[in-house]
């Protein structure tokens, strides 16, 4: 995939200048200096020659036509650059130019011209407004970034070139190497979802890092993302997660999901790890791109000085990482080799004065023992410490089945000692914190691994009479669907809603409550009235057909007095239901990701607490469970204090209803059933009320 | 304070050596390459000459006396050696020598001497099992560490050698000034508290940093933390945070307490800003040696790139600072002498090409205006960028009133500039988020130095009540005052609880129900029985004489069958109380810090929401408050979907109250007032259940 973009035999340079400082230049010298074994074509119409290289007037006069063309002209001649190049034979094109969508209506319909012009064409569009591309497998820096970093196993595409030039010098100055490194630009045609295929099909590719700030489409990126993360890990760091906020909702589920949560399910839902801070992002990508996946999550700390070891036993706690305890041959063993003042528990501390042998026993000990999951390796530098001999030592004795993460703490005595380290694959942090928290997510990912194979699970629902009732409220433009008919959707998808009708007059409603039997409630049914109880829309424990009758006169008196113009479509009289554990279910459409599915306690948990959780629709059984189970409330579901547990399995089969139905209807944009009555295992689970919105539509 | 120690003039090396390697060689050779500028006296009776210093062969034959003794003889001489040191006249002395309390019994008692000895004569004692210290404005390292730090205004205490050898690494890399840094080993004698005291008078030393894996005395840290604060910024890293975890307790508020959470209540009672991390110690620590305090929490951000300054403003937002919105004049401004496509907004965007002159502009503009409180200065490194001239123009136009953090990120290529900044007091930080964490911390210092003065109001109460309850429980090692007696003890401190008294036999229960009126409820009294409920011993709603009679009799025979062997003080008649909000108010005693107060929202707020905050006793009106706005939960207490709020003031009381009885009466140990029913302002709250567990004397 994109092999023209990524492996191209001959790169036309487009607007390639002979003066240094220049854009055209420098990309023509980082092609040369980064030793590009292909053709490289400056063009240029008043050079004959940039750099010792033939500069050809223009791309029809290039021989044997072009696989690559980079574009750095000025904006206005973008377009007939693009047109040339494809001319003479490009397959893929990079816009190095800037001027496009982020300066203005007008910049952004040339963008989308160019972008069409490329795609009708076949040809694949990096940019515009980036700094390029790098490929150290094909020796090509296709970029104005100086650095050429060092071959390695680490891809990185970046929506930011700014941060693109730092994280080349960052990797130059750790001696760490990278695979590809693609500035995003604009994202006219190619987007992250086409380079996280790109990458997880490359065997160069052993990690894929990213930083975004926005992605062009959640469901592809969902797709993209997680058939890479099966491949290998992907991690991501998005920025501009505070910004987006929470949007305008009438819904409680609504008004707790914002972008941000949004990524987040995203993320999960397809085995991306999330790195929280700028360093995180490459802390990770380090000891993913260098280290075997752990097989649990047992750490051993091995240390020559107490206090790190403390801060990082600490470190991996707070994590939910296992400081375990070593078996107990590991401790024999240990005794007899190390002086008799080390400690040979977990942390295992080899003392001040340790040399490399006892690095290395330790290490051992730690490899052969199998309560051990993974190997954290702490040094501070004392008077008889040897930084450089003891890294050697430890990658020689490393096995490769464990991970081992190193934190070298200090500065320029532990230097040779780092530098050894990341010569040997061995990831180094400046802190025992950071490697703990590098391990926290190779851990994770490699339960995302393990997960069972997703089956979301169709349930047998009337379809058709959702639908009828759904195109109904559309058609008269009714798109907040109240309780009686939101509850009829819920009929249809199989949901217990008490037995109810809507009554369109007294003698009607008197007929229904008979019909239902006694206590009965009744709520107002009108598309003008959302908040029902505050202007007297709802009765409830109406025990007789004389309270029915008083009841339905009252309120339409206090509706006539309140609200004159509210449409009346009648009232909505409902047997009453028994009480049981009141939580929340609910969904909203994220603008990305699509439907999100909520689950929560009720009143105070969701509204004072905010205990919920999000998960991306369709799901299933498995997450539903994790649903509930990721609420701090949950023990309140299990029973405390001697009290029975509730219906758990009746809620996650509620919530995969909920998916099943906001997946067959695009048009439902929020719901909520609130409450959602649960009782113990066996008894029935009640949607009590219940809301929808739909899309509108004009 | 600690002059002898910190500033001798003559200092001796008892055990000098004239053999590289050998601690008694380093410290000499370290005292001469640190430019000592006093007397340099090593002791040894078989050399003549120590690295061209006269060697003397015994303490006694030092004319004119020692000042500081630093001793690294073997274990066994060391303390004939310190009664050496003393008759030669040293005020101070560091025993570097380890095998003492850390290895055993033996140890410890032998270290407990020389405490003792050096304490009779008045001696101050460092150590034993230390690195030694180095004073950088005394031009002196009596240390075994090599590295002799810059002169700087941070000084360093650690509770471990080894990471004072990191510390010291890493600052020689980072070309980072020090004061003192002191390395203090078992803490014999001198400790964090001396330390803290002497700092916090030292005008040499701006920031005082501190590594600690435990305190020697909580009371004293405190205050000596708490008045070192008033001076100046004090960041301590504690160790060891997850180890300790929680006690074994029978009340919820012990429960709940652990170590870790005393450390957190004993740190902001005292100002002490805690590190999350070690990084995160001198990420602070830098910050506040070279910058002003920050007026206010509104920030100005300042890029080069656009990623990045999301980065920054995301984590800013996320930590509770303000990412302000910049005067108008100050865009008016900045647009006039920015490029147009440059963000005047916040965060300020100056452009991938900007020169030294375009930073200067923004920090120019941002410095004048009044809606910003610190600044934080964000480069990358791209084509035209120039960072060492940046960082130079940056410090030239720096006013020194508001805090300015800087970012360069990348490797070799900002790391000219990176030094410059370092050089010019401008603190660092590899990422965005790093300096944004740094300014959290300083916003979080500069406002605890605006609190009020404390005043803990003393309440008029029947103290010598309570004392004659107590006193009688543990003469009787009734340890466990169960609800009757821990309610007169709440009586006498003014709480409000229901009528009720103690009765052994049913005519006198009856007639003291009689006397209260119906409805009563009756509650077994026994020291054996702890869970009253769970073998028939509490009978709630009884409304008359009959019911009483009916529910002693069944409580008796309940008890016999159950738990014949329990001693009966009688049952506890009580008037039935009005429900209200339900609060859990309670008192745990730690170890170090002592009483510390509780509160939470009854029920499941505490048991599973674990939604409960803590402060050390005694405390004020204002903490008391603090507290409650503390839980997640608050909101309830203030009233949620139109409710009233409940009288929070009688809640702060009351945890008031408690302070002063956990103060007046250290024998208390633990107590639950659970719960502690608090009604709508004005009306009455009351102590429904409590229980106080008292000190075991045996």
């Amino acid at each position: 995939m994109l092999k023209n973009l990524l492996y191209p035999n001959t790169v036309a340079i487009v607007g390639a200048s002979r003066a240094p400082g220049k854009v055209g230049h420098e990309i023509v010298a980082n092609l040369i200096n980064g030793k590009f074994e292909g053709k490289i074509a400056p063009v240029n119409p008043s050079s004959d020659s940039i750099l010792g290289l033939k500069c050809y007037p223009d791309l029809k006069s290039i021989p044997n036509g072009i696989d690559l063309s980079i574009i750095a002209v000025p904006t206005p001649v973008v377009k007939p650059a693009i047109e040339d190049s494809i001319q003479a034979g490009a397959k893929a094109i990079i816009v190095i130019t800037a001027g496009f969508k982020e300066v203005g209506e007008e910049g952004k319909a040339l963008e989308i011209e160019i972008a069409q012009i490329c795609k009708s064409k076949g040809v694949n569009l990096l940019g515009p407004n980036c700094l390029g591309l790098l490929n150290t497998h094909h020796k090509m820096n296709a970029s104005f970034a100086k650095h050429m970093p060092m071959t390695g196993g680490i891809s990185v595409i970046s929506q930011s070139g700014a941060l693109c030039t730092a994280i080349l010098d960052w990797a130059a100055g750790r001696h760490l190497g990278l695979a590809k490194l693609i500035s995003m630009g604009n994202k006219a045609d190619l987007c992250e979802t086409e380079f996280l295929n790109a990458f997880a099909d490359d065997s160069e590719t052993k990690v894929i890092v990213g930083y975004l700030e926005s992605i062009v489409s959640g469901d592809q990126f969902i797709k993209a993302a997680e058939a890479a993360a099966t491949k290998k890990p992907v991690v991501i760091f998005k920025a501009g997660t505070t910004q987006a906020g929470v949007k305008a909702a009438s819904s409680h589920t609504g008004s707790l999901a914002g972008a941000d949560i949004a990524y987040g399910a995203a993320f999960t839902r397809s085995g991306v790890i999330r790195a929280e801070t700028f360093e995180a992002m490459f802390d990770y990508a380090t000891a993913f791109a260098m280290q075997p996946l752990p097989k649990g999550e047992r750490v051993a700390i091995i240390t020559n000085a107490g206090g790190p070891g403390i801060m990082a036993a600490d470190a991996a706690e707070i994590a939910g990482l296992k400081v375990t305890s070593l078996g107990g041959g590991t401790a024999t063993a240990l005794r007899e080799k190390l002086p008799a003042a080390a400690s040979v528990a977990n942390p295992i501390d080899v003392l001040g004065d340790a040399d490399p042998d006892r690095y290395v026993m330790a290490v051992e000990a730690a490899q052969a023992d199998e309560s051990v999951d993974a190997i954290i390796v702490i040094m501070t530098p004392q008077a008889m410490t040897k930084p450089a001999e003891t890294a050697r030592a430890i990658a020689k004795c490393a096995n490769h089945e464990k991970p081992i993460l190193a934190s070298f703490m200090g500065g320029e005595d532990v230097m040779p000692g780092r530098a050894e380290l990341v010569a040997h694959n061995l990831p180094d942090y400046t802190s025992p914190e950071r490697a703990v928290a590098a391990l926290r997510a190779m851990c994770t990912y490699a339960s995302w691994l393990k997960r069972p194979t997703r089956v979301v699970t169709r349930f047998p629902v009337n379809r058709r009479r959702a639908e009828r009732i759904i195109r109904r409220h559309i058609r008269t433009k009714s798109f907040q669907v109240g309780e009686a008919y939101a509850k009829e959707i819920l009929r249809a998808y199989d949901f217990n809603v008490p037995p109810g009708e809507v009554a369109n007059n007294v003698e009607v409603a008197i007929e229904v409550a008979d019909r239902i039997g006694y206590p009965v409630a009744m709520k107002i049914v009108s598309p003008d009235i959302i908040h029902k109880s505050d202007i007297g829309g709802v009765k409830l424990n109406l025990l007789s057909a004389e309270a029915v009758r008083d009841a339905f006169d009252l309120m339409m008196l206090r509706i006539r007095d309140k609200m004159p113009e509210a449409r009346l479509d009648g009232v909505y009289i409902e047997k009453m239901c028994k009480r049981g554990r009141e939580v929340i279910l609910g969904m909203t459409r994220d603008r990305q990701f699509g439907p999100m599915l909520m689950f929560g306690l009720g009143g105070i948990f969701v509204e004072v607490m905010k205990d919920v959780t999000f998960h991306i629709a369709p799901i299933t059984a498995d997450e539903a469970i994790q649903m509930l189970q990721g609420t701090k409330s949950y023990a309140l579901l299990k029973g405390v204090r001697g009290q029975a547990s509730v219906d758990i399995q009746a809620i996650a089969e509620s919530l995969q209803r909920i998916s099943q139905l906001v997946t067959d209807f695009p048009e439902i944009v929020e719901m909520d059933i609130n409450p959602f009555m649960v009782g113990e295992v066996g008894s029935e689970s009640i949607a009590a009320d219940a809301r929808i919105t739909l899309v509108k539509k004009d």
